[in-house]
């Protein structure tokens, strides 16, 4: 048996071609797959401001093309950078690729590598953190940790993915994700084309799921991990981690160990990035609050390392409390 | 000073018009303020299912008036009143309406008197409610619990009513409350018309505000209150009344007595309503989700009485622990 018994249904969400990069508008699913084409730093920043492309693994890619789009239009590398690194504030991967790129000889050969690494790197991650779940694992899982959210495979779906190619059945809980209906608009579809079991709710109704005692474990990805094991990740993690430990079930977040930021002590430090207004008074272009509405749209949140009961990478796991040597190990092993 | 300085800016929610009722038309809203007339039951039945007239004092009412209806058409009452409880199961005003347009030699003027009282019940409701905030208290609401859930004045934001009107000024985080969106579209537009500074947020969003102490109290409504003191509410509120005790922050009931169930033991009998699917994957007419996703849309869930601080009622406040004793208590005062 092989890693890949069957042909991928998810094509790689972001790819090197010639002279330019494409990418799969996440922005149009659920209701149509459509690639997008960027053929200079500005067309993939505007890419990665709109979320046509987007979480942490994939960022980190993403932001490796651009300076082998910037090395490609000649346009001057420091500049490119910048640019890059200031559409989004919270995921430590996109400065990381974008280091990558600028330290490197050939931008467009180490952005290819680090695509072509993703991949590999998340199935590692899943077979990791499919040995933590039961047989018919019912996983609750919030925004989009999936392939969309990386080149291929996932990271908390490469979990579900893993133990789902071993035959042990796992089924997944979907929380739509307000305010862009990540889980709703991708993780439903991934996981539809997949063929994996899942059920959608509104992101209020986790904590009635678990009262009732029908989620063994929730598995989420990561924007950025802290030194001490905090984690920043998509507004609502937080109050996720809450009700599973309230509840005594297992928190588990998954991501690769780019998005371990060992220069970052704690939670408090990462930035946490607000979002236009519109994101949260509009759905699919129609007003759904009185015009002028004063909001609060934080795109991240923080869960401290104590609600984490393991972080799963692809070169190991590490179990709390007290991350901070485990982490630092992962990301020896890994060689960063 | 007078209870009622200004003319209300919100009209009444549902009114009885010489042979028929008048209904603000909640789907509409934000966007319009639009009446709607209901002449016969089957009209009134479908406004309730539809969630033109929502909320569960203004249900009660709504039971009463749909009996008043019954009375001017000839209906055969005990065919209508079954007609009527069979909209929505969880609410428990709505039964309690229907007995008492049923029980009565005019109904139509026992619905009238019905609206009025809702608005009077509601004014004391608020201020002793009132009573309980600090001043300048940053309250967190989830769906509409406002006049718009009555006839006039609200329940959970007549509680922020009143501390405004005795110029304590509070201000409101408005959860959006997914799926129907009741906090975005109807509490964000109560409190605009209102003049209470209010800040929209995603649900998910509220967890990072209890930890940066940003919240000092939340303030809901209830559709049914145990015997012993567990509240179902719209879903979502138990989630938020995990995440107030984990973080130290009260959290209130606010809700007349008629949403007591003297009859029901506890939250494990009140029964509750699953509504349809495209109310979570659609959002005004558009899909947000793929074809055919599985989906569970539980409308309310139930917060355990350990976890509500005190419940508010125009009859006094019960304060927890052990509420059989206490709600008893108001029952008896407000002659129920």
């Amino acid at each position: 048996m092989t890693d890949s018994p069957l042909p991928d249904p998810i094509p790689p969400t972001i790819a090197w071609a010639g002279d330019r990069v494409v990418l799969i508008d996440q922005r149009r699913l659920p209701r149509e797959l459509v690639m997008l084409e960027a053929t200079t730093v500005d067309d993939l920043c505007e890419a990665i401001t709109s979320l046509a492309v987007r979480g942490a693994p994939a960022l980190g890619v993403a932001g490796a093309m651009g300076m082998a789009l910037a090395a490609v239009t000649g346009e001057a590398p420091d500049e490119a950078a910048a640019r890059l690194v200031a559409t989004r504030p919270t995921a430590v991967n996109l400065a990381w690729g974008v280091a990558r790129g600028l330290a490197a000889s050939d931008p467009v050969a180490t952005a290819c590598a680090l695509a072509a690494q993703d991949v590999a790197d998340n199935r590692r991650l899943g077979a990791h953190g499919a040995a933590l779940l039961p047989r018919e694992a019912r996983v609750y899982t919030h925004c989009n940790a999936g392939a969309l959210a990386c080149v291929g495979y996932g990271t908390a779906l490469g979990v579900v993915r893993s133990a789902a190619e071993q035959g042990r059945s796992p089924t997944v809980w979907v929380g739509e994700t307000r305010p862009v209906l990540q889980g709703a608009r991708l993780t439903a579809w991934e996981l539809d084309r997949l063929g994996i079991p899942a059920t959608l709710v509104a992101d209020v109704a986790a904590a009635s799921l678990f009262a009732a005692g029908r989620v063994d474990c929730v598995v989420v990805g990561a924007d950025r991990i802290a030194a001490n094991g905090d984690v920043a990740n998509k507004v609502g993690t937080y109050g996720l981690a809450v009700l599973a430990a309230y509840h005594g079930v297992p928190f588990y977040v998954a991501a690769p160990t780019s998005t371990i930021d060992a220069a970052c002590p704690d939670g408090g430090a990462i930035p946490i990035e607000q979002r236009p207004a519109s994101e949260v008074t509009e759905v699919a272009g129609r007003a759904i609050a009185p015009e002028g509405m004063r909001v609060d749209n934080r795109a991240f949140d923080v869960t401290p390392a104590s609600l984490v009961t393991a972080v799963i990478t692809e070169a190991g796991v590490a179990q709390g409390p007290g991350y901070r040597p485990s982490l630092a190990e992962l990301l020896r092993r890994a060689g960063g």
